[in-house]
C-alpha cells in the first residue's frame, strides 16, 4: 500500500473501546487489537496471536492484559506474553506482539504506524476543536470499499457537491461563483473558498435568521498529513465575520484510515456553535450526514474503486483539470513526505518507535 | 479474452436503451455506456469518465450528452468532453472516452469492438426475420457466468436436448434419428438435422392439426462470427415444405456477446409465423424459454465452468466425439478469423474504427 | 496442497451414499464422483466429464453406471466411457475419468488419492470401533474454511479446552494438573493424558453414579496418517480400570480430509458403551458435538486460517511452548511422509493404483 507509516491515523472512536470490549481492526493491511486498560489507557497491539495465529480480540479481556481464547496466552500493552499457562509456567520470551503507540487526543484515538519514535506533537492542533465541549458534535464511521486516497480527493475538490449532492450541499448560483483557491503552507494543503452575497444553500436556510435572502458563504479546507482534512463551512451575515449577528457555520472534520489497499475506516464529526443543546438538529445533521456520505459520497467512490481496479489511479493517466488543483497538492505532499520515509528506511534499521515481536524458529524451541 | 474484436456484437436489445437512460455494461472486458440521443440515435462510448474514472452511467442524460455524476464534465457521441464546468470553461481537449461504432440493425443494437474501420455489411442479412414485423417475437436476456464460447457450443451440439432437456424439447424417437450434418460455407457454419416420419416432440405437438402423428422434424442451426446463432426449428407436414398445409415451426435467434472471460451476455429472440397475435402462445413459449435457458442450459454451463476454471478449454484436452463436430467447426473458425485479426495487428496500427482519447501525463497540466 | 496423497483419507459416511444418489466432493482440490452401483458396492471416480467437463454428478443414476447430464456420455467404476450415444456408437477408448479406489470399512467410506498401488492394511485398525454394534455412536460432518492441519492442531493439543471449550469441556482444575505426554510409535503420535482423582468434569456428571465426587480423568489421542484421530476419554472410577463399576467414558474419531488449501471435510463420530439405547444421550452428545465443533473449534480455526492467509503457517514462524509438543510430532511425521513420497515419485513413474485417462488431443478425432 502507498501510505505514510511514520504518521498519525485514526484508529477509533474513544467510545468504540469501552471498558472490557476487545476491538479488532485492520489498519495499512496489519490487524490490530485495540482495548482500554483497567486505569482507562487506551492500548493497541498486534491482533494476531504468536502462537497459532488466532486473532486476539476472540480472547477475553482481563484487566490490563488480553487472554487469547484458542489457548490462553496472555499478553499486555508492551505486546510481551505476560503469562503463558502450559509447561512449566514461564513465559516464552519470543512470544510476542508488535505494539503500537496509541494516544487520545481531540476526542480521538490515534495510532503511529511506522517503526520511528512516535511524536504526539505531528498531531495537528487544528484538531482541538473536535473536543471543543462548548460545541455540538455528530459523530460517524463508515467503512468504504475504495482507496483511502479516493475518499480524500472527494473531500478536497468540492466542486463535486453540485452533480453527486445537488438540492443537499449545493445549487446552481453556488457553482456559477465556485472559485475555490489553492495553496501550501508548512506542509498543509488549503482550498479556500468565498462567495459573497449569494443566496443560502438550502442546508442553511432553517437556522439563519428568517428573511435572509443573501449571505458570505464560506467553504474551507484543510488537509493534514497523512489523511485527515479539516472543513469549516457556513454563511455569514454580509459583511459581518464568522459567527456574529446571526451567521450560521459548522467545522467538521474528517479522519481517513487505510484499511487494506481498497478500502478505507472513515471517520467524521460535524461540529456546531449553534443551536448546542438542540437534540432535534443533533438528529437533522445526522441524517443529512449518513445520506451524504453514505448513498451519495460512498456509492460513488465505490464505483470509482470498481473502475480503477486493483492498480494506482496515476498510471490510468488521468485528465486533469484546474479544479483538481488541491488534490493534486495533496498527492503532491504525500507523494512527498512517503519518498522521505522510504529514503530514510532504505539509510537505516528502524529504531524505537514500535517493536516488532522477536523472531524464533520453531527448531529453538526443544519438543523432541 | 481469446475474442475477436473487429466484429460486432449486440450490445443491447433496442427497447432497453430508452430515451433518457443510462445503460453501463461491459462488454469484451470494456465498459460501455449505452443510450439514445435526442433523435433517437443510439450511441456508445467508453463508460469510465477520463477525469477521476467514475462510471458515466452514474450520471445523468442531458438529451445529446451525458454528465458524469461525480464532477459533471459532459460527453457526447464523439467521446470528447463537451463540457468542462470548472476552471475558465474551456473543454480540455486531453479529456474523451472511446467511442463504438454501434448500429440498430434487424431489431438490435451492434457494437463494433475494434479498431479497424466498421463494416455494417459484416451483419448478417440472416438476422433480419428478428424485425419481420408478420411474425411474433419472445425475446429475453440472461447473464451466464460461462465463457461465451461455452454457450456457443451448447447451441451447436444439440445432442444434449434428449439429456438436459428430456421432456421438453426432445424424445427418445428423436435421439435414434439423430444425424445433424456439419458444413463451412462462406465462414458460416451449418449444422442440419432432418429427421422425417417422426412423432411429433410435446413441445410441438398443441400447434400441429390434431391427430397429427407423425411429421418431417426440421432443427438447422446455422453460426455467424463473432458468436450469433439462428435457428429454425419445427414440423413439416410429411412430405410438406416448411410452414405449408399445418406445418409449424419457429425460427430463433441467439446471441452470445463475451462480458468477461468468464461471463456473458445471452440475448435470444424466438419468432413464429403461426398464432402470431395470440398472447397465450407468447407466455408459454416464454416460459418454455426461460426454463429451458435459465434452468436448464445456464446452470449446466456455470457448473461446466466451475470445472474448467480459469484455462481454456482446449489446455484441458476434451475427448472428441463425433457429435462435436458443429463445435469444432465454429471454434476453428473463429480461431482463424482472431489468428488474421492478430496478424494484421502487429503488422500496422489501429485505424480509424474506434478512437481512443488523446494520451496526455497529469504533469501536462499546469496546477502548480 | 501439502498432502500425502498415497494415503486413505474419508471421502463420506456410508449412509450419505444412498442407491441411486450421485455425490460430486472435492477432496485434495480433486473432483471426485461418489455413487453406489445395484450391488452395493461404492465406486469414486472422477467427477469431471471428458467430453465437456460437466460434472458427472449432475447427471443420472442408472445402476452401475453413470450419465452425464449434459451430453448422455455414460461411465461405470473403471472410468472407462461404458456408452457414447452419438456417432456410430462405439465408444471412445480414450474419454475416461480417473478412478480412486474406495472401500467401505469401521463404516466408513475411504479413498485413496494416490497413484501407487492401494493398500487396504494401511486404514488402521483402531478404527474399527466406530463400527462396533456393541456401542452407540453419533455422527456428524462440517465443512471447515481452514487448512486440515489446523483441525488436526486442534484436536492433538487439547490444552484449548479450557479457554475455547471453558465450562462445557474442562474446568480450572483439570488445567492445573494438565500434563499430556506425547510420544511416537510406529509411525503414530499418541498424546496420554491422565488426571487421577479430580472432580468430574461437568459433561460427565449425569452419567456417573450419582455422589462421585473425584474420579480419574484421562483423554488419550493418537493420530494416524494421514489425517486422522482417535480419542478416548472419560472419568474411571478412583483406582478402577476404564468402564468399570460405573466409570463412564466415549471414544471419538476425528477424520480430516482436505478438500482444498484452506478448507476442510471434517467427519466424527462420538462412541459410548453407556445409555447405548438412549435416544435422549444421542440428542444431548449431538447437541454438545454441534456446539463445541461448530460453535467453537470452527470459528476459532476459520479466524486463524483468515490471519494465516494463503502462506504455510511454518512461513510464519510460530512460537512453539511445550504445549504444542504433540502438534509437533505429528507435523514432523507427516512431513517425513510428504517428504518420502515426493522422493519417490522423482525416481519412478506412477504405478497402477489409480489409473488417469488415455491421453488424446482434439486433432487425432477427425471431425473435417
Amino acid at each position: 500500500m502507498e501510505a505514510l507509516k511514520n504518521a498519525w491515523y485514526v484508529a477509533a472512536w474513544p467510545e468504540e473501546i469501552d471498558e472490557g470490549n476487545l476491538v479488532g481492526r485492520t489498519i495499512l493491511n496489519e490487524p490490530i487489537l485495540l482495548y482500554r486498560k483497567t486505569d482507562g489507557t487506551p492500548v493497541a497491539i498486534g491482533n494476531r496471536c504468536p502462537h497459532r495465529f488466532a486473532p486476539l480480540h476472540l480472547g477475553r479481556h482481563l484487566g490490563d492484559t488480553v487472554r487469547c481464547g484458542y489457548h490462553g496466552l496472555e499478553f499486555g500493552e508492551d505486546g510481551r506474553c505476560a503469562r503463558n499457562p502450559h509447561g512449566n509456567g514461564t513465559t516464552p520470551s519470543h512470544a510476542s506482539v508488535p505494539t503500537y503507540p496509541l494516544v487520545e487526543k481531540h476526542s480521538m484515538l490515534w495510532i503511529w504506524m511506522g517503526s520511528e519514535p512516535a511524536d504526539e506533537s505531528l498531531i495537528a492542533d487544528e484538531f482541538a476543536f473536535v473536543a471543543d465541549p462548548q460545541r455540538a458534535h455528530v459523530k460517524g464511521s463508515l467503512n468504504v470499499k475504495g482507496n483511502y486516497m479516493l475518499l480524500v480527493d472527494n473531500l478536497m475538490d468540492l466542486s463535486h457537491g453540485l452533480y453527486l449532492h445537488a438540492g443537499t450541499l449545493s445549487n446552481e448560483q453556488m457553482q456559477e461563483s465556485f472559485l475555490p483557491k489553492a495553496h501550501v503552507e508548512d506542509g498543509v494543503v488549503y482550498c479556500n473558498r468565498e462567495q459573497p452575497g449569494i443566496a443560502p444553500p438550502a442546508l442553511w436556510v432553517p437556522s439563519l435568521p428568517s428573511g435572509t435572502e443573501t449571505v458570505d458563504y464560506f467553504s474551507n479546507l484543510s488537509w493534514h498529513q497523512p489523511s485527515n482534512v479539516i472543513h469549516p463551512v457556513g454563511c455569514r451575515i454580509v459583511g459581518k465575520p464568522e459567527g456574529v449577528d446571526g451567521g450560521v457555520g459548522s467545522r467538521s472534520a474528517h479522519m481517513f484510515t487505510p484499511e487494506t489497499d481498497t478500502t478505507t475506516h472513515y471517520f467524521y464529526s460535524n461540529s456546531r456553535d449553534y443551536g448546542v443543546d438542540d437534540p432535534e438538529a443533533d438528529k437533522r445533521i445526522r441524517g443529512v450526514l449518513e445520506r451524504v456520505f453514505g448513498t451519495e459520497d460512498a456509492p460513488m467512490i465505490e464505483a470509482q474503486q470498481q473502475m480503477i481496479g486493483d492498480v494506482d489511479l496515476n498510471s490510468l493517466r488521468p485528465a486533469v483539470i484546474p479544479s483538481d488543483r488541491p488534490m493534486v497538492l495533496v498527492r503532491r505532499q504525500l507523494a512527498k513526505l512517503i519518498a522521505a520515509e522510504k529514503a530514510r528506511t532504505a539509510e537505516q534499521q528502524p529504531a524505537t518507535g514500535r517493536r516488532d515481536r522477536d523472531e524464533v524458529t520453531p527448531d529453538a524451541v526443544p519438543v523432541g
